[in-house]
């Protein structure tokens, strides 16, 4: 078998993980054998090769926080089929083509031939609850209600755009070039504007000026206050990352005068904090709905795990339309 | 009579105002006449002079938003006796040797002939609710809770230091210079520290790893940071000024990783929101301590009317130990 680690953490992600071969382990008991179809690589999977993400595993360590495969082998006192398919819980070290999991664990999928679909999976864990949980968790909104967001095109943005149309939330997509509009207007997009110094104008212009009472941040920096002005008084702004790399900067103005609440968003809070039936709640329809091909994001590129020097450098560059992931050759289907 | 007046905004607070003569105005039905005995120059009324405040008053305006004065004489239907003391609403332009109001909105005052504690009373409508605000509609506290807030030996940082105390509340108080950690520690602070880049390396030693679940930020720039590093994951800060002149800068990993919420706090949202009953309330404890001299701010220097000029440009410079206030030139006692 073969897995992507890392010994050591640095400012350059593709310098420090490197493909190995490892013996395949053997499922004790409780525990299953998974032969690993698709992972992705996550904008958090690249923080933490730097060392810059909030939780950090021991070292040494394989990388990977989400995917999707199929049961290869049980240990003892385990019933469940060769080749179901299954989805990984978060933390697992799913860089590798196979590995060694309890199976209480794991989230059954139904069954999925279509290796676009099964791609789509592999992705359910981390960025589409994020996106769920930034329009639930922080202000009440009603159908028809207005929110904005940028960093639009991202994983999460995508992901936002789509489950804001499905509850009938109207959405102002801010990103930061041009050729990232029209994406953004094709899976459903409202407003989607290009961010700038008069983006609050534009923004009340291209709404009719309608009250904002939420704002996503993913960005930082300037852009941070620039989202906390299209917002209405009393209104709140999270932030979930820091894709320009500067700390968020507020004018006083913002929050004195205008009484904006800047929060932040972290998926490893609500995992910790979430009941199991909340989790199994949230999990269940995001699951249907990516099994149905009606939740989806785009996929940039798809890199064996061998090449995953490459794949780390493509995922940690801007400029990506869609998803890098690590997938197999040839996705298997079920025996 | 005179009073400093504004006809235009600009960036050297001093060069826009001016004390003028005017003609003493009578009152006219239900008003009054006031004698001004003091009244302070707050952080607000430069920034309302420089066009940087969230309110900004029509021009040409008259400067002041709080003071105390008394009685001079009554129009039709008022009952108010001549000399009584009294403060003036929010707002009223108070920078005036006398001024006409109308008698409802006015806050009848214990009689007082100490110049001292007249100009105490005279402070008490915008800095002393801000304190008590900022301690109260944020973070539920208990005896034995600590704070933390920086410019701490600023007016509302004063204040807050007294109320804390009252409240069984413990506090870190944080500064910008060396010489402001006496005066801190002698109304009462329990910790008292220099900003700088290991702040919360020091809050924590100095507390014993309090929990820290409010921080008052009224500096801006990268103190907020440094205050929201003290804060306990989970925690709210508070801005509610911009003494560095530069926007609050947090790092996303503050709020992401550790939960902080961001808010501001502004009196004038509050006037308006409030309850009256709520008000009588606040203004009720906080004019029955200041009266018996319980809560008191340092007053760097008074000067009269006609030297609005220079009172202006010492509010504006930094380095004060104290408020500015002006004040006639002998106090009067009532006839």
């Amino acid at each position: 078998m073969k897995r992507a680690e890392y010994a050591r953490r640095g400012p350059v992600p593709q310098d420090v993980i490197e493909c190995v071969t490892r013996e395949t382990p053997t499922p004790g008991a409780g525990e299953v054998l998974i032969e690993m179809l698709a992972a992705p690589i996550n904008p958090s999977d690249v923080l933490t090769l730097t060392g810059r993400y909030g939780m950090l595993p021991p070292l040494p360590a394989v990388g990977g926080n989400e995917g999707v495969g199929r049961i290869a082998g049980v240990g003892e006192g385990v019933t469940m089929p060769s080749g179901q398919l299954v989805l990984l819980p978060v933390g697992t070290g799913t860089w590798s083509s196979h590995l060694v999991a309890p199976a209480a664990g794991l989230m059954v999928l139904p069954e999925i031939t279509s290796p676009e679909r099964v791609q789509q999976l592999a992705m359910l864990t981390v960025n589409p609850p994020t996106a769920w949980l930034l329009l639930s968790e922080f202000v009440t909104l009603a159908s028809g209600d207005w929110i904005i967001q940028n960093a639009a095109n991202s994983g999460v943005g995508e992901y936002l755009v789509q489950l804001a149309r499905r509850r009938g939330l109207r959405t102002v997509s801010v990103v930061r070039r041009e050729s990232a509009v029209a994406p953004l207007l094709a899976i459903g997009g409202d407003v989607v504007l290009v961010d700038g110094p008069d983006l609050a104008k534009r923004v009340a212009t291209a709404t009719h000026n309608a009250k904002i009472r939420l704002g996503v941040d993913a960005v930082g920096g300037g852009a941070t206050d620039r989202i906390a002005q299209c917002v209405t008084v009393g209104g709140t702004v999270v932030n979930y990352g820091a894709l320009s790399g500067d700390p968020c900067t507020i004018a006083p103005a913002s929050f004195v005068f205008r009484d904006i609440t800047l929060r932040g968003f972290w998926l490893a809070f609500w995992f910790r904090n979430a009941t199991v039936q909340r989790q199994q709640e949230v999990f269940g329809e995001l699951a249907t709905l990516i099994a149905r091909g009606e939740l989806v994001t785009r996929v940039h590129a798809t890199y064996p795990l061998e090449q995953i020097k490459d794949a780390v450098a493509a995922a940690s560059a801007g400029g990506r339309d869609g998803k890098i992931l690590l997938t197999t050759a040839t996705t298997p289907t079920p025996p």
